[in-house]
């Protein structure tokens, strides 16, 4: 890719609204623009990096017998009526008609579809149980919509949902569940902390949120560094005012963020929505559902959040829109044909390259390599080349040269 | 994945209302389930067979530089306003209000979402042109809907759009897309005549559209044998009545789906919403814009009606959701191991196995493992077992005995 005609370009300051860095290295960064309060545009760069995240998730949910399906986002009110939820969800589901008068909801979750489904689906105890997932736009209505990516209105979520025949089968699906969420979170290079949270509108029991440690956080996590113990300040207000409920130990705050959050819901959903499943026993009975969501596009700004130095954006590898920064500094004929040729090497060699090919000075070359900040940066410039050397620098390292015939060599080293 | 705890279930029987071969298979191999009349969930297998078609078109665009990116679905009002088409639509765009009463569109197409973020991008005549492309949700409130994946109110859409400072340029990028979408097609087996269409309400220039021949077409089709003339009949009855408008031969009537479409809009959308760059002469000039759009799921029941035999679908190699059914017949402990030994070194050599493991009979299986068309069947039966062999047959061929050892080898043999 040519940064000369990437779609999305940096900005040399953040907007006065971006409070927060992971808020402002998105918009400086080129990653996302926003079209309304809320509502955000994913430019090449930041969709590249949604790409890699969602692909890290279809792996690890792969590995746990997750299939994924996918669910209208438009669904009929009478869903949400059965529910009950059509009316305690209030102004935060965007709501519509349809030409013949019929009322339609934009989903805000979709455990109603997934027990709707489910019904048609699963009839007897031998298809139990089952994981399933999907990676698709969900809308909320928000009152306060801001911080960038942390609080869209709509936006990319995995949800997952487990159906088993019995309150055993569900804890087994919740381990396995939240095991392939701390993977996630982990090779996505996230910092998050699991606590107990309260269910709100989902019910349900075992609530847990993961809280991403974040200044830009809503959230007032409770944490105890003697035992471990962490809460969401909303929960653990109720049981400790003083000290670790656990051990008694001083307890800590910090401000978080919620990218996760997993409920065992039981059989509300499926005894409202009729999804039962015939037993053992010859009998019906309803299935025992989980259901288990990660926000994608704030999972991204808290990374972007969480790796980043005062220039800019330091991403971690697995989640890197690309690999290389190619960087073409000086306007002659040889300097132009050696990056030409360096850049079909690179990308020859498997890796991906944002090919900086613009006639811009050196100094504005190498802060929008430092603010994209892409693993590998790779300098072909008119002094090198007279010495038959290149630069390779890795983000956060020192620049090296190696001898040009072995650049591609050294680019697939690993870090 | 194993057959038992599949999401999604075979139908011996197609329901009533699916008229159409296409439309039957779908719901009968658990392709996709009907939500709502125009709304469908896609079930494991279609959603896999789905992500495919999606790599195919990831790899087709990012050959001519295709740049992914995301617009929110749900925008304001005031976007299509300013291009008119916010009266334009009529009854086939839904409508919203959010809690503070402002008007919001759930949108049908991208257009001017395009352009007002062109409109932040892209400054200069030097970072055109571009191609940048979503694969991502749509909406339309069809007065029919009707048809299975046919015609969806809620669907998938490919929407590629062409950013370029002058016709000459958006010429060069309408063949290049017309190049991608006909290798996508090819590639995904697609038997597709390109023809000329009407405008409707996008406007434009050379409108062409891409459209599979089908019984379940809803368009008529004028096509000339003789010179490769052919055209949508509600364009081709302006101006030939009797004979090829090229040739004078007889023409030829065909039933036929439009699964992709193709325009070169121009400026009306760039003009309407300020995208405007800096050309060479120092001066503002509207960005000449194309559209350019494949529906997923309309194409996904095309394949399997255009693949399909009178025992089920017969899948091309390159979007089969799965590689290979694995039926075990029997229900001796020989035969389970046999079985879990074979569906593990299917699994270690890369291939994805459907495994049928269910305590069924063999007719059973058969007869589902032809509804479902992988393109390899691999049996594992009690009387092979003790001939130390395992039966292969490729969808549509002849069955043929290998040793249990050789299973791996065969089963990898290019078809």
């Amino acid at each position: 890719m040519r940064v000369s005609r990437l779609f999305g370009r940096t900005l040399r300051a953040a907007p006065a609204e971006a409070e927060h860095a992971g808020h402002q290295l998105v918009l400086r960064a080129g990653l996302a623009r926003q079209i309304q309060a809320g509502s955000f545009a994913l430019l090449p760069l930041g969709m590249a990096a949604l790409r890699r995240i969602e692909a890290i998730m279809h792996e690890e949910l792969a590995a746990i017998d997750g299939q994924e399906f996918r669910t209208p986002i438009v669904q009929a009110a009478t869903s949400w009526q059965r529910s009950g939820r059509y009316a305690d969800y209030g102004p935060l589901m965007l709501r519509a008609e349809d030409r013949s008068g019929r009322a339609l909801v934009i989903a805000p979750t979709h455990e109603e579809a997934v027990a709707e489904l489910a019904a048609h689906e699963i009839t007897s105890y031998r298809q139990l149980p089952q994981i399933i997932y999907q990676i698709h736009t969900k809308y909320r209505d928000e009152g306060r919509a801001k911080g960038g990516l942390m609080r869209l209105r709509e936006f990319t979520m995995l949800d997952a949902y487990s159906l088993g025949a019995d309150t055993a089968s569900l804890d087994q699906a919740y381990e396995a569940l939240a095991g392939a969420f701390t993977r996630i979170f982990a090779r996505c290079g996230l910092d998050v902390v699991a606590v107990e949270a309260s269910a709100g509108e989902m019910g349900g029991g075992e609530p847990r949120e993961y809280m991403a440690l974040s200044a830009s956080g809503e959230d007032t996590l409770v944490l105890c560094d003697a035992c471990g113990y962490a809460a969401n300040s909303e929960v653990a207000e109720r049981t400790a005012s003083d000290g670790c409920v656990r051990c008694n130990a001083p307890l800590r705050l910090a401000r978080g963020v919620e990218i996760g959050h997993i409920f065992k819901l039981g059989t509300r959903f499926s005894q409202a929505l009729g999804a039962n499943y015939l037993g053992v026993d010859g009998a019906e009975h309803p299935i025992v559902m989980g259901s288990y969501g990660i926000g994608l596009e704030r999972m991204l700004q808290i990374i972007v959040e969480q790796h980043a130095d005062a220039q800019g954006i330091a991403w971690p590898q697995a989640v890197a829109p690309l690999d290389v920064q190619l960087l073409r500094l000086g306007q002659g004929e040889d300097v132009r044909a050696a990056a030409e040729a360096a850049y079909a090497d690179l990308c020859s060699a498997g890796l991906r390259v944002l090919y900086d090919d613009r006639e811009e000075t050196a100094g504005v070359k190498f802060n929008d390599a430092d603010l994209l900040g892409l693993p590998l940066r790779v300098v072909i410039s008119e002094r090198l080349l007279k010495l038959g050397q290149v630069e390779l620098k890795r983000r956060g390292g020192a620049a090296h040269t190696v001898a040009r015939e072995q650049l591609v060599a050294a680019a697939l080293q690993p870090t």
